[in-house]
């Protein structure tokens, strides 16, 4: 309808009905109800999130999946085949009292297994008989699960353990040095790492990955709960100085004996730890501090010896292997990696048995993941942008043909998991700018998808603006993406203030196709108080491959914020914009983002709002800092460019930043450094604490931040 | 003439004439500079201060002082008897290219000594000669030296040393244990405590003061100017807590041996320490934890046993012995005491001769302290307020007849100091709201005063308005002292926005006799900005005696509000106010003040800035806390009612809270606590920290400070 009203309101002739058609718009808005703050930050607890039927899974011949309508105490079995065969299970038929169907994880096509109240248990869905596998301590985290070994690894503190059906607690990495911290993830999260524990498919072997924080300086953190306030103390890496020493070690459950993989014992990275199927060999992608120089590298996991380096990649700015090699029993000896050495993120295939290896996809977009192999297509199966860098899809890939089909349709972000009989059924959820959720399945064998659920649009009575996709051209060619709302009401000849949303980084892409275009409700409920809410992708941020992204080495925020402001003069040059009254936002990257452009483009904005902002790349973590800057001593340009230290004295207009006063992510030095840089040069800027917050607000105190947030945008920019 | 403007404008008729006027006050205002905020807050800095010589001080027949004159490279002898014996001293006489007269203390009529580059000297003025006494590490601080001994006392760390001719360093109290901590003051420095050691008179014997801080809790604050941020802990005794364990001990250089004075090792407080002349007896005003009962005694010093307990005082609310008990040889076996049993300081004598105790004053106001004795007039001289609480005077109190009389003139801060030929002059600095700065001397003989020195009115070509001092009666019939400050080109008949300035807590006063009344020139500046600033003293403030102090025991906050809403009712009668444009302002426990009348007396004020705010209670020290709250045990309705928590949901209008990022003294645990439950209650406030900066902003950063204070009032107070 608003699109109709703007091409009407071109012709002054048409006056009169664009003046109807407003009324119209306006009369069918008014009853529409109004988003308040609170709505759109708490969307989900408010209801206003697309409905999702939880836990999704394969089960041999079925989905299951619990449903909404009876709050999820109902296990339903979706038979792929036969739909009269479809079939329910209630949550009191496993456990007496339980209402609540837990999250289950299938075994086999009759056994499941979950977890409640700090045991696990498998349930056999054809004895009905529940049998508790073991139990393990409160104080237990980072589960992990053998199905084949019944057993589970945790940790407490800095310390591993192993629970069994008679021992509950069993050492297997206990020392009382807290520098030395075993079985969790290592390099803080880098490289695709979640996890430290990784069980052999036969659950006889626990790898399990140890860090030495020895070298690593404490970053003190207040918590203010405690009377008085006490030290919390984190390890935090900072650029240049001493990192954590990683190393993996395999655990027998058969011997009791410890293998330490012969790497090397210095601060470079161990990631993307996989076991072959066969448990004969493990693989590491190990990379350099400097994160320019790659080797896959094979290890016995009996002796730890070294048996090849599969490949190693170099490259001038960085490696950077996100995903374990994929094997599986049938491709016996044939191992899948996924790399961007061509410049996009590409499949390849390594075979032993024939020592070939193959580039097997080809593709000028980048691939996400591989989601498994189907026998019948003789296709592994993975997931990419495809060419619109947008949406997400899926793909097959012929492994003997090399022949690429993609098999979800449409725009959108198909998420899909892979499964059913023969592994040949693929699930898909999907989100697009049109569908809040929609879920279903292909049958690979024909391609026939069959639809499962689908999703009521939530704010179907919600008096919302529009959201439009908007292409722009970077200084080299390449395409942008951004993402203009306006508010319901929005007239083309008002003049409109305008914020900036921005983010900048790598990894993030903040404009996708998928439900509201990937926008947090906020923005619609911002444009309700007459404003435009502006986002766009420029070089740097995520799936738009390695030169898109590495653009941006040694040099962050510089042709981040080039592309920032093409996104300012499409702004300027649209009429019904107030071109003095620009503010930006952004948080994290996204505040070192708003930081820099206040301060590095002053002028532009009247108003920035930083959260959690970068100041310095001298005071973030190695891992991620390091791949882009290198270090202070390395690049001492790059640094001193980039440093919102040295440009403190070019603000101009009202600058706001946010920090969690436990930040381990952003460290609060970053604020405060920066405060006493404005302080010590006369500079007037705000602040605003979130006290025992992390790096980001959550929960309902984000309606606290969000209200901080867009109070001071109104305030200001004016 | 401004006066004269605002009574013609009153008569319409007269409209021509007064625009006349109008006229001639602009042009001659357009000849006066404006202040600027920098030079407001950089007074000294920028000369704006009422220039003064230095480092005067009483030598047999003389007062000697450094002039401005030679940027204080000469020491003037000024002779009180025959001003043809005037003399001076050149700096480079002393040390050959010593360009700055150093600070001296005399020893006798020909002998001064002086500390410089880590040594101390002694100069003959007769001989011209220079001797090295000793010298002492560049490390050392809480320097004391003994002229009687040639000894340096000092510490270094939480130990101390003694620094002689022959050896720069000989530990006293040297231990490892940082909690044991020796030579310094203890009780936070409160009950007058300014320092923790105390030669004997001969020099043969240092007492000094421990404290054990073991069972006092660690505070973090954290060092940001550090690679990365860095723990700076400090020992932080809060309310209700765990507190120091202090001790007293005497050194004999004779011997080399400690005596511990026998008193109780607990919690309670020795304060007040003083030797004998003879040096047969020390004394301490011990004061148990509650603050509630005092006693004086009397110690051997060789024995540490307990002579006697001179006098012992108890009070409902509190006892706060504050200034030792004066003796001198001349006045064998007499002490003097202050006390404020009879509701206001008073002297008290001890003749332990004569085993009689007597009340040498019953002032209905309040004496500071005892300045000497003179011999002629058989009188002790001291300074109090007199009847106007504004002023400081000199008194003497006859010790025989106790014929009080005053010595010092006029309205003003007299700060005097008693000297020359046989203690027979005093001293006199004049500071009072018509003479920035004038200094002389009385004869005690003959009352004769002789000026030395009169500065210049260092504002006089700046552009000021005026500043006048409103007498308000309180809720019980007290007098309240108030201060309104109004723009110089002020108008009647407009209306003003007020800038309520407001400190309230015990020991202050605000509003003074003396130069500008006291106020920041800070005031004044604003008024320019179209301000009236207004201030009070109310009830809990100092200098008006323990029944006006103590109205505030165990309530802090409640009275004092009451009386600063006495001064927002005068200021709403005044045609010339705004009353719905007030703001107010203040710091530390005027912070608590800013703070409690914008949460506990909602919509009187728009706008509150709150600098270094005690927000409860519970988190502020034993020493000041304990005395006027108890603890939040025994007054747990108290600390209910006063802290500021629990009326976050309040707050109407602007609020924006200071801390700086060190505050050792309200640590910042109370403003992130208090934003903390602002956040929780979903109410906005501002916030801004001054990163490394202790409880107070002081030096160049305090410009930023004052205008983002003034910034905020003057941008939310609309």
């Amino acid at each position: 309808m608003s699109h109709l009203i703007l091409t009407l309101m071109k012709h002054r002739s048409l006056f009169i009905i664009a003046a109807f058609f407003l009324f119209c718009a306006s009369s069918s808005i008014a009853q529409k109800r109004q988003l308040t703050l609170d709505d759109a930050v708490l969307y989900y607890q408010k209801g206003l999130m697309p409905e999702r039927p939880a836990g999704f899974q394969w089960v041999k011949n079925s989905l299951t999946y619990t449903t909404l309508e009876d709050q999820r105490g109902t296990l339903q079995f979706h038979h792929l085949l036969d739909p009269k065969r479809d079939h329910a299970l209630k949550a009191q038929e496993i456990m007496p009292g339980m209402e609540t169907f837990p999250r289950i994880s299938w075994i086999n096509p009759h056994q499941f297994y979950f977890s409640k109240d700090h045991a696990y248990y498998i349930f056999d869905t054809s004895t009905k008989k529940l049998e508790k596998v073991l139990e393990y301590p409160a104080e237990a985290q980072n589960l992990d699960y053998s199905v084949a070994g019944k057993k589970l690894a945790y940790t407490i503190g800095n310390n591993l353990y192993i629970a069994t059906k008679d021992n509950p607690k069993i050492a297997i990495a206990e020392v009382k040095d807290t520098n030395i911290v075993s079985g969790q993830a290592i390099a803080r999260f880098e490289f695709g790492i979640t996890k430290g524990t990784f069980w052999s498919p036969s659950g006889d072997y626990l790898a399990f990955y140890r860090k030495n924080e020895t070298n690593v300086f404490n970053y003190p953190l207040v918590n203010i709960n405690t009377y008085p306030a006490s030290l919390r103390n984190i390890k935090y890496p900072m650029n240049g100085q001493g990192s954590e020493i990683p190393s993996t070690f395999i655990y027998s459950t058969l011997t009791g004996k410890y293998t330490r993989l012969k790497t090397k014992m210095d601060d470079h990275y161990l990631t993307n730890f996989a076991w072959s199927p066969s448990e004969k060999a493990v693989y590491l992608a190990e990379v350099n501090r400097d994160q320019n120089h790659m080797k896959l590298n094979k290890y016995d996991p009996k002796s730890g010896q070294l048996l090849k380096t599969v490949t190693e990649e170099k490259n001038e700015k960085w490696v950077e292997p996100e995903t374990p090699p994929f094997m599986i029993k049938s491709l016996k000896r044939k191992m899948f990696w996924l790399s961007e050495k061509d410049g996009f993120m590409n499949i390849y295939v390594f075979d032993e048995k024939k020592k070939k290896t193959k580039q097997l996809t080809h593709n000028k977009w980048v691939i996400n993941s591989i989601l498994g192999y189907s026998p019948q297509l003789n296709a592994i199966i993975f997931t990419g942008t495809g060419e619109n860098p947008l949406n997400t899809h899926a793909f097959a890939v012929n492994l003997k043909t090399g022949r690429q089909t993609q098999i979800t349709k449409g725009d959108g972000t198909h998420s899909v998991s892979l499964g059913g009989p023969d592994n040949n059924y693929l699930l898909e959820e999907l989100s697009s700018p049109k569908i809040p959720r929609k879920i279903g399945y292909y049958n690979l064998a024909d391609g026939q998808y069959h639809q499962i659920f689908s999703a009521k649009n939530p704010l179907k009575d919600v008096q919302l603006g529009t959201t439009e996709i908007i292409k722009l051209k970077s200084y080299d060619g390449a395409d942008l993406y951004a993402r203009l709302i306006k508010p319901s009401n929005f007239d083309p000849n008002k003049k409109y203030p305008v914020l900036v949303y921005v983010y900048g980084g790598p990894h993030v892409q903040l404009i996708t196709n998928r439900w509201n275009y990937g926008e947090p409700l906020w923005m619609k409920w911002m444009a309700e108080q007459g404003y435009l809410i502006f986002s766009l992708d420029g070089h740097g941020s995520g799936n738009r491959g390695f030169a898109f992204e590495s653009e941006v080495f040694r040099n962050l925020g510089t042709h981040e914020m080039e592309d920032q402001l093409i996104g300012v003069d499409y702004l300027k040059r649209q009429k019904f914009v107030d071109p003095k009254r620009l503010a930006v936002h952004g948080w994290s990257f996204g505040g070192f983002m708003t930081t820099s452009l206040m301060l590095r483009h002053p002028g532009v904005f009247t108003t920035g709002v930083a959260g959690g902002p970068v100041i310095d790349w001298k005071w973030y973590e190695v891992m991620y800092g390091e791949r882009y800057m290198d270090t202070e001593a390395t690049n001492p340009e790059g640094f001193k460019k980039s440093s919102l230290l040295n440009y403190v004295k070019n603000l101009k207009g009202h600058l706001l930043t946010i920090h969690g006063t436990v930040d381990d992510v952003v460290v609060p030095q970053h604020d405060y450094a920066f405060i006493k840089k404005c302080v010590d040069e006369g500079v007037q800027t705000d602040f605003y604490p979130y006290p025992m917050h992390p790096h980001n607000v959550r929960g309902k105190d984000r309606v606290h931040l969000m209200r901080k947030v867009l109070d001071y945008v109104m305030e200001h920019n004016r």
